[in-house]
């Protein structure tokens, strides 16, 4: 295990009719507030009037930036940054899933910074003073709510890039699993899969001697799993919704990863598709993680792919290449029986870009050199390829 | 799943060679330093030469308080609420295991209160303010490192007690494996079966719909089971004393019991027995849990006893009474494989108080109304008698 440190002190108030907190948590930090939101479903499930009424009542000074993209813009950002200054801004809130409160992230960060933001999105300026975030999550994937990363989409350039700042973490973050049960069917499923895909990017890694973070991500990724099909066929079983949004939350709050090093595999390759095709980002992960196991499957990786078999996935075969390539079709078969299209030509994305974006995944990313398994630009080619058809891998 | 809050703001600094962070983040609270330890294990292990070399290089004034008992006690609470009124104490740094941390934690809470400490104990007075507490842990066990939580005792009154305040959580804790390598061997045992308990109360709790509590439980649960004999060993494993030491914060910081309610079982009646008879805690919980768990055993209960079988322990048997007299045979047999003994004559208890210690059991604690099997005077007698002789649930 590697020295690691641990230290995420947002506030999580975890639950339904937690409303009447909003005012108090607030105050602390000031009265003129940046609202945060996406494309509406706010206003259609309540969530917007619930959080207004208490709002009005306490005599805060609203500022409503709307309109926040699935893949957050950096024009966005830059939007944010100047209500921020034209209204005098003290904490922001975003209410939504992962796009809005990363969007707030960079803005909070850009206010504090004199030049262009996407400066600090390409890391040509680090993140310094961030304005205090509270945020209402509604939906169950990227666990921005309680981490110190975003991930920011320029359209002009392709490009799909994240960053970090310690004082990104957002202070108070509100989790109400109500809020989640009008979130469609696809969106549902393609949360999840961007929750699986946390746990398998920090579950695979060649850091030696980290039980606790393997067997703790065992627990949650058999916690999506199960809970997953369950929000598909019952959208308000609060159960259900409250276990994969505390899940999102834990898959990505340094519980798995903390003690482990090592770059990611399908995140920077789904960041090209994202950035070329604005593609759903869990989507994107769900159709790219089971070829990815697959490439990465070989003599070396066998026992931890068959350990993810077995503890995950219950499977008995005590043969390890066995194992992992019956752990691999269960992956598939599982995204599949959620409702994700599992194909590329099925997003609308053929083998045009495959050269390009191979060859920016690399850019962008450690992966030729730090991943699991290291992938080149042919290895990056290779798993899209693979994207093009249905898989079978027994 | 239950509403909660979790917001567990210590700043973990786990691993190896960090002693140079030290002065840095004891400057943040001030110059004058209590250095709380216990029986001077610190000194033979180099701990404590590690840590006085950078605190006298940063000119920190440190005012010692050793001689802290394993079951740490009221009177020293006292003194070090004294020593802190006398050299102006800023911040408290135990170095030790949880008695070290949670005596730390209570002269913390009593420098703050005009009373005496022992009605914070009896809950005659509430926690408030505290010292800012920067730990050291030496053992894992307790999981004080990165609680709110703190357990007293009071030799004159045969009384060991639990108390709770918001601010006695250590706002840093210094996590290094390598200080645990001298531990010895039954103390290292005891350790970790103080974590096995704390997964044990929280995970049979009687809320529903707790999927990620309890599989996150089930991973921690596997990595004590896999890591305490390697330690036990090869004490200077390093791995082996990571998993353990993570194991025991992450056991009881809330992840495995936030979003569930309900009174804990094993350790109320151990608290007794510990007030009575001094023994060590983990011994205490390791002799009681089996019998508890048979206790507890019954229609109402056995799938989650089934559950409990299976995921933490393997066990395929589909029958799930069977599985569950099964996860508790290997329970049992695990702890004494362990060497911890696992009667209560062993460690120098007979019957003669057991109607006392029931009593006080269920006068100190809401096991009557609250465990997941309501336990009464009668059923903690029951349980305490079937500590008396080895047990077999096969």
């Amino acid at each position: 295990m590697e020295n690691f440190r641990f230290d995420v002190a947002t506030d999580i108030r975890f639950g339904k009719d937690r409303w009447d907190e909003l005012p108090e948590v607030l105050n602390q930090f000031g009265k003129n507030i940046l609202l945060v939101y996406g494309g509406g479903s706010i206003k259609k499930n309540g969530v917007y009037q619930n959080i207004m009424s208490r709002l009005q009542e306490h005599d805060f000074n609203v500022t409503e930036l709307s309109g926040v993209e699935p893949n957050p813009r950096i024009e966005t950002v830059r939007k944010g940054i100047a209500l921020c200054h034209e209204n005098q801004i003290d904490v922001i809130l975003p209410v939504g899933g992962g796009s809005t409160i990363d969007c707030a992230k960079v803005i909070g960060a850009g206010v504090f910074y004199e030049g262009d933001p996407w400066d600090l999105v390409i890391k040509k300026a680090n993140v310094g003073k961030v304005l205090p975030l509270v945020t209402v999550l509604t939906l169950a994937a990227t666990g921005s709510e309680m981490n110190r990363g975003a991930v920011i989409s320029n359209p002009k350039t392709n490009q799909k890039l994240g960053l970090g700042g310690w004082e990104m973490l957002p202070k108070v973050s509100f989790l109400d699993p109500t809020t989640t049960f009008t979130v469609p069917k696809n969106q549902t499923a393609a949360g999840s899969a961007d929750i699986f895909s946390h746990l398998t990017e920090n579950y695979f890694k060649r850091t030696a001697g980290t039980d606790i973070q393997d067997f703790v991500a065992e627990g949650i990724f058999r916690t999506v799993i199960k809970n997953c099909p369950i929000a598909l066929k019952y959208p308000d079983d609060y159960d259900a919704r409250a276990n994969l949004m505390w899940a999102s939350t834990l898959a990505l709050n340094g519980l798995t990863g903390s003690g482990k090093t090592g770059a990611w595999s399908c995140h920077p390759i789904e960041h090209e598709l994202s950035a070329f095709y604005d593609i759903t980002h869990g989507v994107g992960l769900a159709i790219l993680t089971p070829r990815w196991m697959n490439y990465a499957l070989n003599e070396e990786t066998e026992e931890k792919f068959a350990q993810f078999a077995r503890n995950v996935w219950g499977i008995q075969e005590s043969v390890n290449h066995l194992a992992a390539k019956e752990g691999i079709q269960k992956t598939y078969d599982y995204f599949k029986a959620c409702g994700i299209p599992m194909t590329l030509p099925e997003v609308g994305i053929d083998e045009t870009k495959f050269s390009l974006m191979a060859e920016q995944a690399v850019k962008h990313s450690q992966i030729a050199t730090d991943a699991y398994v290291p992938l080149d630009e042919q290895a990056v080619e290779k798993i899209l390829r693979e994207c093009l058809t249905e898989s079978n891998y027994l």
